[in-house]
């Protein structure tokens, strides 16, 4: 997988430098930290940890070797020789112009100097700087690692480098085309806040009945179709314009007390601890983190299969990652990738229906190999399994990386035969698998020979596994 | 399934009525419709087929025999005999209080007579009623068979007893505790569409961009935690208190224009309709219709492997209907449910691993019945699959209903040996197959006997099955 680049610094290792420094370093990018906080290792090993066991559950092929890991001792080491610089210290204006005036002298003029800054526009960030074209806001969301969205605000050249970056690594860029004050999400984000905090003030609903009208209700709404989306569907066939003249005049009404800022009084933020100790305080933090994370790969990953929104995403960072998976002369290698924290049962083992899984996989790979791929499915004609037949020999986990090695049995006539062996990275033999599938005519839903483009490759490679034997 | 009560009767017929009729009818309770509408059965019955596409795809069982559905020619006849009255009428005080004053003048007393108004608290719907506490705020979401959200506000004991019967029928009621405009969920709604309407009109976003910023970010947040909850993580061990002390000031930032109301003139309308076609208008409404609803069921369904939010609902919901699905002297019926949409792969049929997933859960079901249940594996024994072999002998199709017949063909020692056999409601087999369990000691995972009350379990139901022979 080409990136198309080699190393990052990130400058600040709070949760948000964390993040990045995951997202970089999964995805093979050798990173420069520099954050003179002594705990700083220690936290970003934490998040680290948090990425390493959740973002290779996002892809079905295996992640690049991870990248290099370098502490530095100063912004200059950390920059010297990167193509990205991502700051992440807190957010304080002159501190933030202070570090990247300091980035600026010390990296090439290539490099793209990124703050993730949360509400500092691009104008502000830069004031002062004899580059200031290099300097644009990068602002990611937690956890950085896995949330796709990062808003991308200042000169168009340079975004759209960024984008390029970016998107390689499996992120959703967005491109801020007006700055402003907190760019896109955050001022939605602060609108929902402050009238959080006044229901909790005037005793209307506590925390977790907040929580709980947004993650029953429209909060599953977004997580697939925003705002507008979701609204034009509300508005049906009378059209868009319509919906919004009907709903407008409820803006006026005196629904909201957004116009106010409630008083964060000492009581105030006592309630709001309080009601969240009660709603959440069974977990601690780290147990919050692992349950977000397994609930929201296991949302993006359930998104793939309707192939939508962050799954469409996920499928088109999978054929980035699928490249050159096979070998000539040898068993086809049709999977290589780790297994994901939801194949996980009562058992604490891969469950046994995933084995069927990986291996309709992996045969879904050997037709793909011999050209029955998506266009030979679309013009009428596909295989369909009509036995299956697997030996269990090891249990698996999650996080273990599997490969399995598939060879053609048979590939005459309408007849396709697979042996699949599934190993660990020990070489130890998970499970084997027989296939026989059958070649269909999808119109008539009944068997026929396949076209001759595909009998000719099949048989090509059925012959040169021929004398290979079982890969069991 | 006993969910407590017959039948519903629902006054006014749109999208947010044909959901409750779906959500009620899917469920098994008659439901009486009165709309004056010459066109509400044909808007109905588009809403009820998107329901009987999606809302059983939530579920691992099948769901109760659906009740009747009866046009109703006044609301003196929809709400002479029902448990439950859902007022859907257009948005408008007047009009509400006149529908639900006919309506008490002819159901009984015991009729919990509900409102889906988004904006009206209860005090003003009871306006000139003689029976108040018997009207209360019901207020679902849409797509309303699918959402679980409803928030319930009114009278104490009336919104308890509502509460109970939405619980049995999937949905997550959410007693307000205190009434106010636009309850609590559309409150932030309105805050949010407020801000969005602000940056369409000054052009810093268009609706796709706004959308992406919710869909790829902080949307999936929500669908699994709110607000609150999420702010509660990023702070991090310094605890919600510092975390908010943090935040707050920005508050104060005069980032938002939310103290205005942005003029509707025609040409934002036009704008925004215009915009909201370029990202949507490829698909009609009835296609984002299906698209969103796979996409929440998919998303909904990935929860119940975390056991978190909706999934959690999910699987109480799934508790409830697995009752009584076994029979003394005949195979063990482990499987009655139909075939979820994401089951579907490239050849338009159920994809073959699903065939082995629902053999998978079939096995489960036969450890449940023999005793080796949550608390048995809790104790530290279980039974692992060694080996699987399933013969396909038909394809099957979303939303077909299929069930699993299973015997026991071998539970001596530590084996057991199961013969499954799948078939379609017209009784033709589907696949078949052979699985071979063996108990084993999670501790040292390695086999062993099973303890004495499976084991006689167990060997009761094979003598049973003994005489049997195949399923298939």
């Amino acid at each position: 997988m080409n990136t198309g680049i080699n190393a990052a610094a990130i400058i600040g290792g709070g949760v948000i430098g964390g993040g990045w420094v995951a997202r970089f370093l999964l995805m093979g990018i050798d990173v420069n930290v520099y954050d003179p906080d002594p705990q700083a290792e220690r936290k970003i090993t934490e998040v680290l940890n948090n990425a390493r066991r959740s973002l290779p559950d996002l892809y079905e092929h295996r992640l690049p070797v991870e990248g290099t890991l370098v502490f530095s001792d100063s912004i200059e080491a950390a920059v010297a020789n990167v193509d990205w610089v991502s700051e992440c210290v807190p957010e304080r204006l002159e501190l933030k112009q202070k570090v990247l005036n300091e980035v600026q002298l010390h990296c090439s003029s290539s490099t793209i100097v990124s703050s993730s800054t949360s509400g500092f526009k691009p104008s502000e960030l830069q004031q002062g700087s004899t580059r200031p074209e290099q300097i644009i806001v990068a602002h990611p969301f937690n956890p950085v690692y896995l949330i796709p969205l990062v808003e991308l605000v200042g000169d168009a050249e340079t975004t759209q480098n960024a984008k390029q970056i970016l998107s390689k690594l499996g992120c959703f860029p967005l491109v801020v085309r007006k700055e402003i004050d907190a760019h896109i999400a955050d001022r939605l984000l602060e609108a929902v806040w402050r009238e959080g905090l006044w229901l909790v003030k005037d005793g209307i609903a506590t925390t977790q009945e907040i929580d709980d009208a947004i993650s029953y209700g429209f909060g599953l709404r977004w997580a697939q179709m925003g705002l507008f989306e979701t609204y034009r569907i509300a508005g049906g066939e009378a059209g868009m314009a319509h919906f919004i003249k009907q709903f407008g005049p409820a803006l006026e009404w005196p629904w909201t007390k957004l116009m106010d800022v409630p008083e964060l009084s000492d009581s105030l933020v006592q309630t709001i601890a309080d009601q969240s100790d009660a709603h959440s305080g069974k977990h601690s933090i780290r147990e919050l983190e692992r349950i977000r994370d397994d609930n929201l790969v296991a949302m993006m990953r359930s998104l793939k299969a309707t192939n939508w929104g962050a799954g469409e995403l996920l499928n088109t960072m999978d054929k980035q990652l699928s490249a050159d998976a096979h070998e000539a002369g040898s068993y086809l290698t049709t999977i290589n990738r780790t297994i994901p924290s939801s194949w996980t049962d009562y058992n604490g083992h891969m469950n046994d229906s995933r084995y069927s899984e990986v291996f309709s996989v992996a045969s879904d790979e050997v037709m793909q190999s011999i050209g029955a791929n998506a266009d030979y499915i679309e013009g009428g004609m596909s295989y369909f399994t009509v036995d299956m037949h697997i030996t269990y020999n090891q249990e698996c986990h999650h996080g273990d990386a599997i490969t399995v090695a598939t060879r053609i049995a048979n590939g005459q006539g309408k007849k396709l035969k697979l042996e699949h062996a599934m190993r660990n990275e020990q070489g130890e033999l998970l499970a084997s698998c027989d296939q026989l599938l059958i070649h269909v005519d999808l119109e008539a839903r009944k068997s026929c020979l396949p076209l001759e483009a595909v009998a000719i490759e099949l048989s090509k490679l059925a012959d040169q596994h021929q004398s290979l034997g079982k890969p069991y």
